[in-house]
């Protein structure tokens, strides 16, 4: 009886991050209820409460598994010693990942502004630990003499928004492949931190 | 007593719209209702439909007088001939009117999804006559040999992109001033799209 509880919200809980994770995109978290969630579903909202306490929690989990999906990725790759392969790396890996997680990404941004100041800090404290690890590329770049920025913490900051731009205007089957898209950027981000 | 409605209108008038920004910024379009809106201003709900015939609306002339406003600003400035001091200006120009209005940019990305079909195309459109202002600077550039990107379109929107980078993260009072932070997204710009 236990197990096939226990399957059930197995399956459930996946069900349930979707249905959140495409309804918080579509109106925006403050107008969904976990009613429509548990609608979407197709089970009754009692049980959302099962598998969440409320929809805070929920937010902040869809927020929180994103940014670590996002880390743990990133960390897995095999990593280049020199600091252009690196950054070269970054800006690939970077513009596919989003690409891939349009929903995540918007409420990424969007939602940062409903969640409680506990759950802000430590959304905020992974998203500083992805910009660190690119912070850190920079700074091998400078001492080798390979990069010239005036201010890296200012520039990892420039180079991520610019990728951002990608993912809200790229299509896939538009006039240019992805390849093509990323080496255009590419091109720009080497130029830009480059004396 | 035309007389007074008039004027009673015309003052009620930038009340409801800066109260319809403040709470779309805070809540997002969908979650807030016009009686909200109308008890923000201290009027009845049935007041604004004095002002605006639905929410929609109200939306739609927000996003439309934040891009008209960008657009003529912008075309009232002084142009320069020289492509780099024209891209300089327009980097310049780009951070500093937004960093002025953060409601209408945070509004502007977030609320695309809530326009109906038709305003989204005329949003759209005035976005577009920005982009392309940005555009023509880089083309001439690329004509006389100063500027050398693969693609004017991408570098365009990456341009922005970047720039719009700083809204999200510069506070004033900061680590940088604000001459300090343009210079140094000047520099980068500049060098992006530099042979």
């Amino acid at each position: 009886m236990a197990r096939t509880q226990g399957s059930h919200s197995d399956i459930t809980g996946p069900r349930i991050r979707e249905a959140a994770l495409g309804l918080f995109a579509r109106h925006g978290y403050a107008a969904v209820s976990m009613r429509q969630i548990a609608g979407e579903v197709g089970v009754q909202a009692g049980a959302l409460y099962n598998y969440t306490p409320d929809k805070q929690s929920l937010l902040f989990r869809l927020m929180q598994d994103h940014m670590q999906d996002l880390l743990t990725t990133y960390g897995d790759l095999d990593g280049f010693d020199d600091p252009q392969e690196a950054l070269r790396q970054f800006v690939g890996f970077h513009i596919r990942f989003h690409l891939q997680r349009p929903d995540e990404v918007f409420i990424a941004y969007m939602e940062l502004r409903n969640l409680t100041p506990e759950n802000f800090t430590e959304i905020e404290a992974l998203r500083r630990r992805y910009e660190d690890s690119l912070e850190a590329v920079l700074c091998n770049g400078q001492n080798t003499g390979q990069f010239s920025v005036s201010d890296t913490k200012i520039a990892t900051l420039a180079v991520i928004a610019m990728l951002n731009g990608v993912i809200t205007w790229y299509r896939s089957g538009g006039r240019l492949s992805l390849d093509e898209v990323e080496q255009v950027y590419w091109d720009m981000v080497r130029k830009a931190v480059t004396a």
